[in-house]
């Protein structure tokens, strides 16, 4: 499943961010295989990383972390875990700086969360920390600037997601689109059907419309509008990937409505892809305030390429 | 769950079309609590029941049934099951006819079907018959008027689910209403954001709508009007009830969708609405259908009240 | 066109609320036909109505008025306009009080707005006022009152408003619905095209499920509920006439995009309709303050009838 | 007005697809500024080109047209038409011819059709033939493969409508996301509200994955993928610059719907894009004929690249 090595690519892109020693001591082993995670969300701290109260006290030449981290990605499957914590006791975003944790870490421990609706494949669980000593030289980047780093390469990996939305549902369509050929009903194939043959035309291009929006935010990689067009492909390509699944499931009649039945398994699937990297209300802000931020900038010009 | 209730309550309709002896036999049973159940579809006959081939071959004073029905609601559950099946060669509507079948009929068997993606309290099995002789005086109205009886007592049913649909929007909405402000993000709760505010307000006045709708149609119980307004009322309130939940588990966030939580449970329900005395679908074909019907009746009238 | 007489109603509403020398002063001519207005627009208060600025200054026995009102309906064609008016130089909505004015007032002018994009027949200018005295009699209700007077009445008629967007949709259904009998393309009539028909069932359904939700409103005049329930009346009506008459019109082709076509003229007189007393986010956002007003009082009801 | 210039091209495109005379006789009269212009569209042949009844009936070394078109852009405009009319009496779509026509051949003659609801700079009339002698060597390809012939032309072409449809959009965006930013209710700019700034935040996406279809479909020109694409990229782009135009004008509150406003007008035109080289659901059709045609040719491979 894609997600999971969205998430690992996630941590590695995190290392990325660090410096010469932690670069080689953690990529060439998650080059091998050993997967990464990512943690921001806390059951306080979901939309708005800012809430973030993991504790990570510095003691001597380690941080102490206390507290828990929910929704995670990769748990239990990864053994590198970049996490998100506070390092100072007042509010607001410059208290927040990131970490590499190794699994095996003293008094980390993974839990289970229940099943999800969805991505089966994808183990989310949760990570409680309970005076776990990290050491200083797994500080990622500087103090009380992790949530910048993070948030950064969030954006940077948003179109991932978005391409994952695009497979997700060419899968989808695949399987109505070959359905529909084949059921019959009323003497005559659903394709014979008007409205059934204009949906999988508004599918299919609703799909392309996704893609290409994808294409358009890759071609932009480094550019300043790279992030309003990673958001609004990850925007549009889940509610693209939504609505296939759900007009899709709908296509199939009463066999689609089984609970294994793959149409119903993909659905579940593409209502999961909201969460990822930011709902898509965190999208919309992220898109506003770029496009506000452009405004002040250049009164005049709104184009984005 | 309700959906019981309706099925069996479709069974109730199709007995009382029956004559003096077939009420007095079946109707105190159902009474006392034995359920019943109607069975139309097939592998081959989902929309269209006129392609119905489960046949009752006359033989003496029996009918023999070899066949299968799938998707039946109450299998299992019910002692009294009313069966559309065919009992003339041709192919069409003229040649079906309904029966009742009670529940230990020789070479009547029941099986489960795979689990479905919602309404779980709900069994939809599969009914078997192999060579199963179902006396004549079982036949009820007439032989070769049975599409026609069938489809007369789902068309005054339809309400019924229509009105689930209601209930279930509302136990959703009570569940995120609470939830939305409940729940805090960014210093304050959700219902403080303008989105969740307005898609509140939204919810309401089309769960609203829906009501008002299912309202009236019951007011035109046994004017020529029922048919279109009844299935109206469930075209709007079964897509409503999807939207409704649809939004509701996005505003829960990442425990929306665990699969346990309620929202996913309800959602999963919502989406099995669909199907329920005929899709979305079939509902615009009989709203046309009657639609253009009036048209060439009163060509000045289109009024429904 | 009804939205005349919606004005002229609220215009009585206001008078209603007067004392009995008011009353009688103005309700017999208005009964005879001298029509009233309703003013409160200006151009820096349009969903805000707190910030009218219009000045009504006291001096001796009267109020002078100095300003400008933009938007308003009936103006030219009313004798009457009660006019919500500035104070008290504090800002806020407790220094508004709302006034009758008679046409012909010394320094009260009236001009023409630029034509709109529908509502043709709806009069829409501007009042000014040039040191205009109004006496103190005319005052209604309480100095300082007036805006919640006013919302107040504007709640009570909102429901006018949805009523008139049902019977101009009712006129649209009709327009296409006799048309796509009659227009004939590949060899027969446009509803016999499914996507067509299928548009007309779910207008249909759509322009009941309005018409529903009025009577609903209707129903619960004089009741706690009424507010929230004539807002979502015209939330709900105004985006059905919108969208019927926007199908409607791509639905007659190329003959619909004509502008003297009487489907384009409906579809300029229901944008009309956004703007009538108050805004679909207007709306949104009454519901929305009812609703959770309702949650405080009651916190396990959230039942509106 | 780019519609001006697009249908310019769709004639040129015709005269392309002529034999070397008729090429050195056009194109360089066409290259120099007289505007072309194409003619389809009937009274009783809209969507359905095959039912083109403007007979081109043969005499000696003339065809005699007899006939009307109608929604002609350009006429009056242009100097040269391109004609498709009937040369065999038999029905259907290998009937038809295409022609070039002069403006001031005998018995031709053009009027005026009543004003459109949008795109006022584009005149569209109709063209009236009455014994008009047209030249053999003015006949465009064989006979009898007129239609299809013009409909390669016009997917071909149909990209360009897609490409004015976001250029509109994008004007419209720049007006009301300037309006946004200026107009203060509630003593916050209008992008101070969130609804406003989700709102303008999904009209840029949807503007951006439509110009994005544009170029994926003008990449694609020259393979078997391009009518579909430019199809779905016209069917995309036509929806979207609805949506944003009508959006913007509710944004714009009461001045928006001033008849001659800027959004009043741009919103007129965006509605006009609907009927450019045929509708919407025209586009469907095509989009499906395609699909069922690749499914039937290569059962395995839906890609579009
Ligand atoms: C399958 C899955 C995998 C995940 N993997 C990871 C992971 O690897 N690492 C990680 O750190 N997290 C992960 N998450 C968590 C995910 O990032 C959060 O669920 C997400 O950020 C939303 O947070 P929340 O669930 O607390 O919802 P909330 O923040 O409570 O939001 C609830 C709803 O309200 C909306 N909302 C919130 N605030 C506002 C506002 N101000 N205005 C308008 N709307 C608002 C949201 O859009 C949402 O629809 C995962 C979640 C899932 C489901
Ligand atoms: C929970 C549940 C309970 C049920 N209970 C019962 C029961 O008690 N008794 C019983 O007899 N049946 C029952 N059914 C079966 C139900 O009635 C059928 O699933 C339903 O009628 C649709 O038939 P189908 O699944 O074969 O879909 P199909 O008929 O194959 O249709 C597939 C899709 O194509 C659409 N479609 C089909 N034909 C056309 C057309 N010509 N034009 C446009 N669209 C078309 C349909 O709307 C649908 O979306 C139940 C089903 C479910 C899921
Ligand atoms: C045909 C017609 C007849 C009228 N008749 C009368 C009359 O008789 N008497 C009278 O007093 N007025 C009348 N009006 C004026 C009408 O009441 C106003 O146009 C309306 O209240 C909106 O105000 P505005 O145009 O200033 O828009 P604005 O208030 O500037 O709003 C612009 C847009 O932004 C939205 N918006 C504004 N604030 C927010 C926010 N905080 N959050 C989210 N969205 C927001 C609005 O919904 C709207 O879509 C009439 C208008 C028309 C068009
Ligand atoms: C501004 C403008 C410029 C134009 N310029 C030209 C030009 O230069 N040259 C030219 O030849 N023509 C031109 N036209 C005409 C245009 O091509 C036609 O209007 C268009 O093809 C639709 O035809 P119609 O108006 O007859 O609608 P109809 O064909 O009558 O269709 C009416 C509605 O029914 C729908 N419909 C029709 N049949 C079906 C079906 N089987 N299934 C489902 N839906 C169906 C259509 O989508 C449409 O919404 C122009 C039109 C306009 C408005």
């Amino acid at each position: 499943m894609g997600v999971i090595f969205v998430s690992h690519g996630r941590a590695v892109d995190i290392i990325l961010r660090g410096n010469e020693e932690q670069k080689r001591a953690y990529l060439p082993i998650m080059a091998k295989g050993h997967l990464g995670a990512i943690a921001m969300t806390e059951e306080k701290a979901g939309s708005d990383a800012s809430a973030i109260g993991l504790m990570a006290k510095r003691t001597g030449d380690h941080f102490l972390f206390n507290g828990e981290k929910i929704f995670i990605s990769n748990s239990g499957l990864a053994d590198i875990y970049t996490i998100l914590a506070r390092t100072s006791e007042e509010k607001g975003p410059r208290s927040l700086s990131v970490f590499v944790v190794e699994d095996g870490t003293e008094g980390f421990s993974i839990k289970d969360l229940p099943e999800k609706g969805g991505l089966k494949v994808l183990p989310t669980g949760r990570l409680l920390f309970d005076d776990s000593p990290v050491p200083l030289k797994n500080l990622i980047g500087d103090e009380g600037k992790g949530l910048l780093l993070t948030l950064d390469v969030i954006d940077r990996g948003r179109i991932h997601i978005a391409g994952i939305c695009c497979g997700l549902a060419y899968r989808v369509f695949r399987e109505i689109y070959h359905y529909a050929h084949r059921r019959r009903q009323f003497d005559h194939p659903l394709t014979g059907s008007q409205d059934v043959s204009f949906q999988i035309s508004e599918m299919f291009s609703r799909m392309n419309a996704a893609r290409s929006l994808c294409f358009h935010a890759l071609r932009q990689v480094g550019t300043p509008y790279y992030r309003v067009s990673s958001s609004q492909a990850k925007l549009f390509a889940t509610r693209m990937v939504m609505d296939v699944a759900a007009r899709a499931q709908i296509l199939m009649g009463g066999r689609g409505y089984l609970k294994n039945s793959l149409i119903n398994q993909l659905n579940g699937d593409a209502r999961g892809m909201e969460y990822l990297e930011g709902t898509s209300n965190v999208q919309k802000m992220i898109i506003g305030r770029e496009l506000f931020r452009m405004y002040h900038k250049e009164k005049n010009n709104l184009s984005n390429d």
